[in-house]
This record gives structure tokens, C-alpha cells and sequence, in this order.
């Protein structure tokens, strides 16, 4: 049966993985966000029609009425938000506020899937993370995706809405450009080994692909429960171990080595508990030195 | 020390009564916010000057600069929220990100005082609450004053802003023209005795007067740390018992009765723990048998 579902932010990393995931599996995938490719570049990640624009509640209340809304838009980045703390503000909980204003008023039953962030959990003490918190987020970025939870509860309490969220943990494959393994490419690539932290920091690793596939099944148990699930692979890898894989598949040369001195405000560990995404019959499937070497090949051949 | 203090939502209850405190204080008082009125009528409350705007940082930023801001403007409705939500949030939210702008752009050392509410606390368990919480707001005005606080404890903690946060319980005194003793005027006057509820509900009453007070100490005690107190006496009184007193100033002929109904959402208990307050060497002052009496004899004279 197709359905349309909108996707907004498709131009996005995240948002074009989960555009072309929905499109093979026989939705009608309507994108809105901002970023300027071809028609035929966002048809090959699968969207029937794109809308160059903010996302507010007037202009999607203009589109077909969908079964479902992923809200991809939003902030992204720790660094901007300390930057430009209100343009993130707005980017990250002024758009969900038009996203639930118009499942309010116009699309009471669609559902809406948020793709949250490990970062609503901050300061870590123990992994690994289970959905109840604490929530002490250690960024704007952070505090911002809180809020954004919290206008999705009060909105599934108030007004029925049927919502999921996804805390979604470190998401990676090509496609991504920023973040620690965009910047260890260009570094690894220019024969550069020396990076920041002590290594030994341990993040949950999600390949694009099975956080795409996670958002369409979270879609499925959106309620006015509003459920909240963790996405990562419930397994904890190395800051040393990841870049040493990528290394491998890259620059065998090179020697890596960490400057010791900790960034502030990241923490050591970062592991999710998938319990409640397992639980919705979802477990992550790809093979992460696979997808090392495939996003190594992809950044060496051009990162087109 | 004459010093300038920036007033928003310097038209309402809460505002105009701040802003006279803060004038017999000595200070320079400047409103900004929404409402009609005249220029004698804003001088009496103690405005220096009246803008008729809504609270951006630019309009902020025009004017002089303040050594504190007292945010008043602000969602102040249950009810409202419910029929408004987006509404209300850009009320009570947006204008406390344009605030808070202000600061970390233009007057990074200015205090910043937040009259926030119980309201933030929801359904509550065990009196007297503390200001740790839980928290578990039950309308969206709820949701939106605690999206409101953890945007301040954002920009104080990576912005170094420095925020006093006050959580008032019920809030009354003369000039109030809505919530339960104004409505109850209004039906006790007319001979009706007639309440929803069982008269049971216990909530701790605040004068206005007090509460005005209280916010000026506030803003001596804010800072980074973005402490948080509850604005309230302490005491919990039933709605019968304050009922009763104000029949007694208003319509002893009148008999009071109750539904039995308990309203939704409508907690049972609400009683401020205030050691904070009082450590900061707040305590209430204002008699409430009196100022029931005052408040229906205002009434009574037209409410002018």
C-alpha cells in the first residue's frame, strides 16, 4: 500500500538515507527543507517532489496529507549552536513546533517520527543510557533536542498527537560530511595522524542505513504515548579503534596518535541500551569495518 | 543608586505591580509589552517609559541598558494554552529566547529575573514541593514555563547569563481580573454560590505585593548557577476557607456550595516549600484575611 510520508530536512545526511529507504519500500516520499540539487538529484534518493523552503505549518498544510512526517530538519551541530544559540533554537524546536501545529490542525492522524539525539543525555555516569535519562544535555544543541521532546509529549498529552522518538546515537556512511570520521578522512588523507581526545572515548556506532530503517519502524508505534527509543547498536567501540579501521582502509601509513587532553563538555562513554527499539522487532544489521572501508573508498574517490 | 530596570509584560498583574515596587525602590523603570494604556495611567504604576511592542532583542536593544530585566510578558492561561498552543508558547517561550539574546549580545552583565510558575511542578504527590522537583507539567502553559527555565539554564550555563528563576503559586491582590477570585467575585456578587471542585483543593496564596518583592531580592541572587525558588507563603489553604472570607467581605447572604466535581488536571495540593526564598531573607508579609477584604471591596467599587 503507498502512503505518503514527508521527510523534512531530505536534503539532509539523515534525511536522504531515510527518503530513499521509504521510497523502496512503495511511499510516496514528499521532501521539504532547504538545500539546492537537481531534480534529478533528489529523485535518486527517492523523492517525488521537493519543497525548497522553511518548514512551517502554512506550507505543509499545502502538501498531500500524509500517513507520516519524519522531522529530519533541525540543528546538527554542537559547534553552531554555541555559536548561534537562538538559530538553533529555532531551527531545532521552532520547526517541530510548526511540524506538531500542523498535525494538530490539519493531519490529527499522521504519524511523527522525531529523530532525536544521545546529546538530550549529556553527562553520562553509567552506560549503557537507558531511555528514562537523567537528561543533563551539555550543549544548546542538546538542551534544544530536550525541548524538542518535551513540546512532542505535551503536544501527544494535550492533542492527541501520535508521535516516536529516536535518540539516535553516532550516525555514520556516506553521505556524512562533518563530524569526527569526515574530519579524520581529511586529516588520514593528507598523512595527518594526530587527533584530539585520549582515544580511549567510546561512542555507539549506527550505520546510516539501520537508522533509516529504525525511523520507518518507529513510525509504526507512534501514539499519544509519544514512546522514546534509543538509536545506536547497544555495542561501545573506541574513538583509537574506529579511526584505526578507517586508517587501515585508507592511509596505512599514517601514525594515529591522541593529543590526551579531553575536549570539554564530551564524554567518555556513550553506549545505548536498544532494549525498546529491539523490542519493536528492529536490531541494527550492518557490518561496521565494511561500512569503514566503504565510506573510506567514497571519501578517496571523491566524496561525490 | 538609581539603576535601570527593563519591566516586559509591564501591563499586566504581575508587571505593573512590579514596576511600582521597583520605582518606591528608586529605580528607573522601563515597560515594554502589550496593552492600552495611557500615559498618566503607566506613570502611576511607575514607568518611566511604555513601549508597545512585542519583546524582541531589538527592541530590547534600543533601549537603555538595564542592570536587570524582569521577564513578565508571557503566556499566563491555562486555558488559553489549550485552545493556543503555538500561541502560548511563542508568548511564554519565544519572548524569553528574545531576552536572553538581549543579554548574551547586548548586556551580558544584566540580571535576568524569570517569573516562572507551579504550574511547572503538575501533578504533585507530596507538599510542601521543592524546588527539585519532579516535575510533570499537565497543560501546555505548564510545559512551556519548563521549556522556558531549561532555556535559561542553557544560555546561563554557556553564556554565562545571570537568571533567578521564581516558581509563584497563586498569585492575587488587587487588580487581578481572572482565576478563581475574580470569577468567584463576579458569581458571589451575583448571589451565586455555586463553585466547581470540592473546596477541598488546598494552594498556597501569594500577594502580589509579596510576590513583587520577592522578584526585586531575585534579582540580587541571580547568577550562572540560575537558582530557582517557589514564590509562595508556605501555607496551604483550602478554596473554601478563601472562599469563605470573601463571602464574608462580599455576600454573607450568599451559600456556598461545591460540585463535588474535581476539575481535570486540577491538582489537589499545592503548597510552596520556600526555604529559598527565606534564605535569601525573603518572607511574606501581607495579611491574607485583609487583603481578601481589600481585594472585595475593589471589586465591589467596580474594579476601576
Amino acid at each position: 500500500m503507498a502512503e505518503t510520508a514527508i521527510v523534512t530536512g531530505a536534503y539532509g545526511f539523515l534525511g536522504r538515507h531515510l527518503a530513499r529507504a521509504l521510497a523502496l519500500e512503495g511511499h510516496t516520499v514528499i521532501g521539504i527543507g532547504h538545500g539546492d540539487w537537481s531534480q534529478a538529484q533528489w529523485r535518486s534518493w527517492g523523492l517525488a517532489a521537493w519543497h525548497r523552503s522553511d518548514v512551517t505549518t502554512h506550507v505543509l498544510a499545502a502538501l498531500d496529507r500524509p500517513s507520516a512526517v519524519f522531522h529530519c530538519a533541525g540543528g546538527s551541530s554542537v559547534a553552531f549552536s554555541l555559536a548561534n544559540p537562538a538559530q538553533d533554537f529555532s531551527r531545532t524546536v521552532g520547526t517541530t513546533l510548526a511540524v506538531l501545529e500542523f498535525l494538530r490542525r490539519h493531519a490529527p492522524r499522521a504519524a511523527l517520527v522525531i529523530p532525536s539525539s544521545a546529546a538530550v543525555y549529556g553527562a553520562v555516569r553509567q552506560v549503557p543510557i537507558g531511555v528514562e535519562g537523567p537528561f543533563n544535555p551539555v550543549s544548546p544543541y542538546g538542551a534544544h533536542k530536550k525541548m524538542t521532546e518535551d513540546l512532542c509529549h505535551s503536544y501527544a498529552r494535550h492533542f492527541g498527537a501520535r508521535i516516536a522518538l529516536v535518540r539516535l546515537f553516532s550516525v555514520y556512511g556516506i553521505g556524512l560530511r562533518k563530524q569526527l570520521l569526515w574530519d579524520a578522512c581529511i586529516k588520514l588523507a593528507a598523512g595527518d595522524g594526530h587527533f584530539g581526545g585520549h582515544g580511549g572515548e567510546i561512542r555507539d556506532w549506527l550505520h546510516v542505513e539501520d537508522a533509516a530503517r529504525l525511523l520507518i519502524v518507529a513510525a509504526r508505534h507512534a501514539s499519544p504515548a509519544c514512546p522514546a527509543v534509543n538509536g545506536g547498536t547497544g555495542e561501545g567501540v573506541t574513538v583509537r579503534d574506529v579511526l584505526t579501521e578507517l586508517l587501515a582502509a585508507m592511509a596505512p601509513s599514517a601514525l594515529l596518535e591522541f593529543s590526551g587532553t579531553a575536549r570539554p563538555g564530551d564524554p567518555d562513554s556513550y553506549v545505548a541500551n536498544i532494549a525498546g527499539a529491539r523490542a519493536w522487532g528492529w536490531s541494527p544489521r550492518e557490518d561496521r569495518t565494511a561500512a569503514l572501508r566503504a565510506y573510506a573508498s567514497w571519501f578517496t574517490a571523491g566524496a561525490a
